[in-house]
């Protein structure tokens, strides 16, 4: 049985390893050569870990399980009649095969919408990609060199003054650690300017942050964040962005310029374009967020050959919330149905998710988390964030030195990987 | 007593460092934020070490040095009648200051020349920059992913084709290292290619490998080099490079075409042009490799307060290798002979190097070394190498990551960091 999985990120690695003992031939195909622990990607972005520790090759990953095969391409186009995927490889190779399927997996992920202005993309840089990462790590420290060398103090304040939009997890993770910096880590490293005279503005639409947490450990989150320095924009949203301010707008349309050179997005999920392409291959429509409707088994309408899970889809009558154990966990049950189908057993029940809980890091010895009903915030929080973390990080090796970089920043405060390097930006 | 120190390498570092306690303010400018540890950069090309390991913040490593100043800037010009460096700053910020100096440090380093090729720098990256080495990286890998993916014979031979110019300690490194990579690393990470099939060329115009070292010792490391499948092409030069193939010709000039999708360049080592903006300053020539002269107290002749030194400087009548002890033995030097002044006591004598020793690391376990005389090759010089690199990297926090990445490479025989990106190249 030939199985194609698309996408290398939580819910496929999670499919294809599920399937390692199972009679199939499984078809890894992913545009990237590694896998990339996202929830890690805003500490690169802030210079605290180097990407290859957050991100595993593939090829690696999957070098003792004989029956993958990792081709790392782009999908152009589902053939879902003659059950073929249409992909143009990476690296150049002319060739354009079709891959020809028994069982598809579509796992593409998503990314952020920007509320329909694409063209605020070059200006505010998303956390999703390794370059995204990489681009925003840059431009936040050629900030503060910017504010060091500044002696008109309107551009000094512009270049001080760091926006984030979106005050869910990566929202709140990236305006603490800016905060961060800004009065800790980076106070003594210049010589001109007073670091912790930064301002780090979080704009979230909603009337609170964390809007996937209880309440109560949003007020602690906006309390914690205020602590680090940081200041939270509720009910705001932002209508405009270039490469010198954003214009921000509150809920009584009251707008306010704000100049600034940086600006990072996380805020209105997307699916991936892959979804768009699986939903008109089958004829059906996406969600308001992309998203393709899937069965209770996690399959295409009209198509049980074919599975879409994770941040791409959305199970009928379920709703889920777009975190990687509900991708990892889907990528599990699909690989109990195909097994099942593989052996000739009966196909397994409707998917159901089991919550592990949900964690948000906000800085040092803060977080909050919320595991089986339990509310934890503060230092008890932010370990059990750690650990997790790194429990989930892919490779012994990565976990070692993610371990041995995470000791020394608590001990000393610093941040080492805070290169400010040129990349040309992907996606 | 002003100091200006331009170029944040082995030289300019330890200018700086040494001055610590001296009653002078320093200005270092460099254009990078970072002080890159350029000998280990072959490493970060194939995957063994990620960026942000063999580099240190400027910012970080003088954080407690509080008479040193930091200027990310490009230095445009200099002005040795009126004592001011020009400078434009790095991110973007619209004033071009000057700076004033009554010492003056120059310490740019070196870049590689091409042959005067300057086009072929497109095709055939240098290992001089982090980007470089991030832009080698990724072309490695994707070689070996075309290779993968080609049903062409002809066009999947030339993707396992790679061909390093120049067998110096750079080119020998890496040459080893891609090597070991297809023959090793890699071997089992691929489904349809035999990575060993690859051929590692390596073009060199001299008649052995390591002409820095003595010939007995180039004959070890040629048979290490040939026993790890580096085919070394000795009084061999390149006379053409595209993206498609090289031309390599031999001493009777007699041409071949290869076939390759991966060059990498370490041949030829020309000075900063810094070197020649400073040589045109004081009315001076540079050398056949764009050197400027300097006196045996690394001055600049007719300006005592001038300094030159590094890879961009020749001492008059003192033939030294391009070397990083010798750029850190050279910055100590004027440390002293600045302080000097400062104290208003005498000079100290000449600049004297001392030979310390030379290395260079082949493969797993396999090094050649010089130390006092004393000729090493195979295991005890390839630790001698690991101490001494470790030791001299900077920042205990990068040797300790840098000493857990080696342990588990040399026990899994694997490579984490190899992360196809894109990026723009710098310089």
């Amino acid at each position: 049985m030939r199985v194609v999985i698309v996408g290398g990120g939580f819910g496929g690695l999670q499919a294809a390893h599920s399937l390692r003992d199972a009679a199939v031939e499984i078809t890894l195909v992913d545009a990237r050569n590694f896998h990339l622990f996202q929830p890690l990607a805003y500490q690169v972005a802030t210079g605290a870990l180097d990407p290859a520790e957050i991100a595993a090759p593939l090829r690696s990953i999957f070098r003792r399980q004989r029956n993958v095969h990792v081709l790392l391409a782009e999908v152009t186009e589902f053939d879902l009649a003659r059950r073929e995927v249409h992909v143009t490889p990476e690296a150049g190779v002319a060739s354009h095969p079709e891959l020809a399927y028994d069982a598809l997996v579509v796992a593409a992920g998503s990314r952020y919408s920007y509320f329909g202005h694409d063209d605020w993309r070059a200006f505010a840089p998303e956390l999703k990609s390794i370059e995204g990462a990489i681009d925003i790590r840059s431009r936040i420290f050629s900030a503060f060199e910017a504010a060091e060398l500044e002696t008109d103090a309107a551009k000094r304040r512009a270049a001080l003054t760091f926006v984030v939009v979106g005050a869910g997890p990566t929202g709140v993770e990236m305006a603490g650690q800016i905060a961060e910096l800004a009065h800790d880590t980076l106070r003594e490293d210049f010589r001109n300017v007073d670091t912790r005279q930064a301002r780090v503005l979080l704009v979230e639409l909603a009337d609170r942050v964390l809007t996937s947490f209880a309440p109560s450990l949003s007020a602690k989150g906006e309390r914690a964040l205020r602590d680090l320095g940081v200041t939270p924009l509720l009910r705001h949203t932002v209508v405009d962005v270039t490469g010198e301010q954003v214009v921000i707008e509150d809920d009584a349309g009251r707008r306010e310029v704000v100049p600034t050179r940086t600006v990072i997005w996380a805020a209105g999920v997307t699916a991936s374009p892959l979804a768009g392409e699986l939903a008109r291959a089958a004829g059906l429509d996406t969600d308001h967020a992309g998203r393709v409707t899937v069965e209770a088994d996690l399959t295409l309408p009209g198509h049980p050959e074919v599975f879409a899970i994770g941040d791409m889809a959305q199970v009928r009558d379920l709703p889920l919330p777009g975190l990687a154990p509900v991708a990892m966990q889907q990528g599990r049950y699909v690989a109990r149905v195909v097994r099942a189908r593989a052996d000739g057993d009966a196909a397994p029940g409707p998917f159901r998710y089991v919550d592990k809980g949900n964690l948000a890091t906000i800085g040092r010895s803060k977080a909050v988390a919320e595991v089986k009903g339990l509310r934890l915030s503060g230092v008890v929080a932010w370990w059990t964030w750690l650990v997790v973390h790194l429990f989930y990080l892919i490779g012994f090796h990565n976990r070692l030195v993610v371990l041995v970089r995470w000791t020394f920043s608590f001990f000393t405060h610093g941040r080492s990987a805070r290169l400010i390097t040129r990349v040309e930006p992907r996606d």
